[in-house]
């Protein structure tokens, strides 16, 4: 997260929106920011959104997501909102997205850039996984 | 792809291996190769594999993909194998997987870390997204 | 969708919305609604929502979906609802949603039941492919 | 299962081949076996295998899958293959594939129609679940 600049933007119980700079140095070879950064960002988002509705000893981890690239991610910045559909026991059910800003004011909504749908699983008796 | 440390290690018609060494600093926060990393590294390895079936005159684009997170992504190396499963006109199917070794010889099969299942797409009338 | 009670609700550019009854041949061994039968109506949703902004003489094919089925498909009766995200020349990206009702009056929002996020493709050169 | 024709040719631990005929009463617009009857295929088939590695008293749900269409669904019949990649004690991860069969000897490995790439959960403390 760090190493990528990404940012804390809003918490609320179950969202969970994180901002990400441009960086030329994780573009993939069109200019676009890689597929791989815009699936940790979205990927991060949720997972914080996940962890926000869960026990306070459990940690989560990411079992399956599936990313949808709608757009190039070029932008000034990006941002990545988390969202719990459905939380369980065991298995919480997330839905994610990134939008692309200009960097102009006044922001708007940006442009959605890709989506992401996937399932993260709560794991509570292992300590070493505790966040 | 270089600042991961990525490497081509094989290409062959349809089938393309990378490989990625461990770094402490794509980790997220349980010690292991972080979700984004490990996709970057499949769809690397997928669209490489697309591509070394394409015309020259295209490019090919992520639409979209699953990734399957089996095994906590801890090793000393990682490979990523990208393969192409249907190549059409427009679209290409791809798969992908990674594997985690120890760093001790002999190699072997490694351990099965994560899978990607991918649709890539082949562009031919954008200049600007030649390979 | 004739064999399984799907009838046509509501068309909007790029929305459309199913209803499917719950019938008791149609359900998996624990007596909900097969998850066949929940992918076919979300399925059939989206790709009539994708051909609603279609050219005329276009057809859709689904190239891929995921599915993720959030709670066991129980009701009276059941809406696919299916909308286009992005609608491009070649590709549409879809989602929808199946939500079950219990058939008494007012029906609500009902329960979510499963989501889709999908892939269609819009084929212009296939005669036999016309819609 | 049985209103869809389908039957079972192959069990093995982790791997059951299912297999099902054409029927022109299950196909969509084109002719072709419509998109949910071959998840439907896929799916049990990955069912039955995560089945028959899990406890005797566990039932096993679906919790997401991906289905790739990669060729229309035509042929004289189909069969369903699903596969355990990773058995967890929670979480099953399965892998299926739908292949064509012209119905004239020998049959051979028939043609690629659809994978799906899944998670199955197993459910233990539900004795109404119990398959």
């Amino acid at each position: 997260m760090a190493s990528l600049g990404i940012a804390l933007e809003r918490v609320a119980p179950g969202e969970v929106d994180l901002t990400l700079p441009f960086r030329a140095d994780l573009t993939q070879q069109h200019g676009f920011l890689h597929a791989g950064v815009v699936t940790a960002a979205m990927d991060s988002a949720c997972g914080y959104a996940a962890l926000s509705l869960m026990e306070p000893e459990a940690a989560d981890l990411s079992v399956e997501f599936k990313v949808q690239l709608l757009a190039p991610a070029c932008g000034a910045w990006f941002r990545a909102a988390g969202r719990v559909v459905r939380s369980g026991r065991t298995l919480t059910v997330v839905a994610g997205e990134l939008r692309a800003f200009s960097g102009e004011e006044p922001a708007g909504d940006g442009d959605l850039v890709a989506l992401l749908a996937g399932t993260m699983m709560s794991v509570r008796d292992r300590p070493s996984l505790r966040d």
